[in-house]
């Protein structure tokens, strides 16, 4: 697997996988009535953030499986601080793709110089990218209860998750 | 005092209170460079979100002593939960104008039906502002640490407060 910064030329690629997952909608708070012109916007970072994807090598080559997109999580007096999301295709599920793009978020922000990460809005359902970020060192800082109506659980709560860099 | 939907007409009159804001620097992680053209869009909603201004009354007339703005805080499955923010202008501190704004604030998301409002990003040395929310039921449910660079005071935190509307 090799993790490289999309192009424009991925999006067509990247856009299954984006709305697979806004679509199926236990995981982000993203407009529902997105298509894959005003998606584009919402998943396509520009400097000083960046969108990766993670292709699978191979002979058949170039299979987008995951993308991640990171940068400042606030601009201004509040950039030092990043923040980061990621998607996995439903099909490359439980290959350690979530993980491989995590690591690689953690090390980009290292690289960078932020002084940490964070995150905004973690479906508290979503249990596997709770488990994944804490496994990376990432905690849970508070919870707004009910914040994420989940269609399969009802009302749930989103974590603010943060890991420190200095 | 009378709080009222602003206009496109009020953005020449909101800008100072804006802009006198974001220099100070202490209160929001907004950019440092934008101008009355752009930052109108950081500050003026548009439906469902909507700003209002505070209006001094008296025969002079609709001299605008502050400013907020809200609306939902997530689109999507986060969209019965709304935020908000608000600026005083500097002449005008000490009068009330921040807590007439917010009990309206608080009120107008009652009114739409929302189930609790978040601030993602309260700055942790303005007390004023979180006593106030305080004041108003809100509570602190977490607290990112050094997310925000203080020009007084370094390295500071942002909580995370909520209030619960069901």
């Amino acid at each position: 697997m090799t993790i490289r910064p999309a192009t424009i030329e991925d999006w067509p690629l990247i856009w299954p996988i984006f709305d697979a997952t806004v679509q199926a909608g236990e995981t982000y708070a993203f407009p529902l009535d997105l298509t894959i012109e005003t998606s584009r916007g919402w998943w396509m970072e520009t400097p000083p953030g960046r969108t990766v994807v993670l292709e699978e090598d191979g002979h058949q080559g170039g299979r987008i499986l995951g993308t991640a997109k990171m940068g400042p999580n606030r601009p201004g007096h509040g950039d030092h601080i990043g923040t980061a999301s990621f998607m996995v295709a439903p099909e490359a599920r439980g290959r350690g793709v979530g993980r491989a793009l995590a690591e690689h978020v953690v090390q980009w922000h290292r690289d960078e110089g932020y002084r940490g990460i964070q995150f905004n809005a973690v479906v508290e359902t979503n249990v596997a990218a709770v488990r994944l970020w804490q496994d990376l060192g990432f905690e849970i800082l508070g919870t707004v209860p009910g914040a994420f109506r989940s269609p399969e659980h009802g009302y749930v709560g989103l974590h603010v998750m943060f890991l420190s860099l200095v």
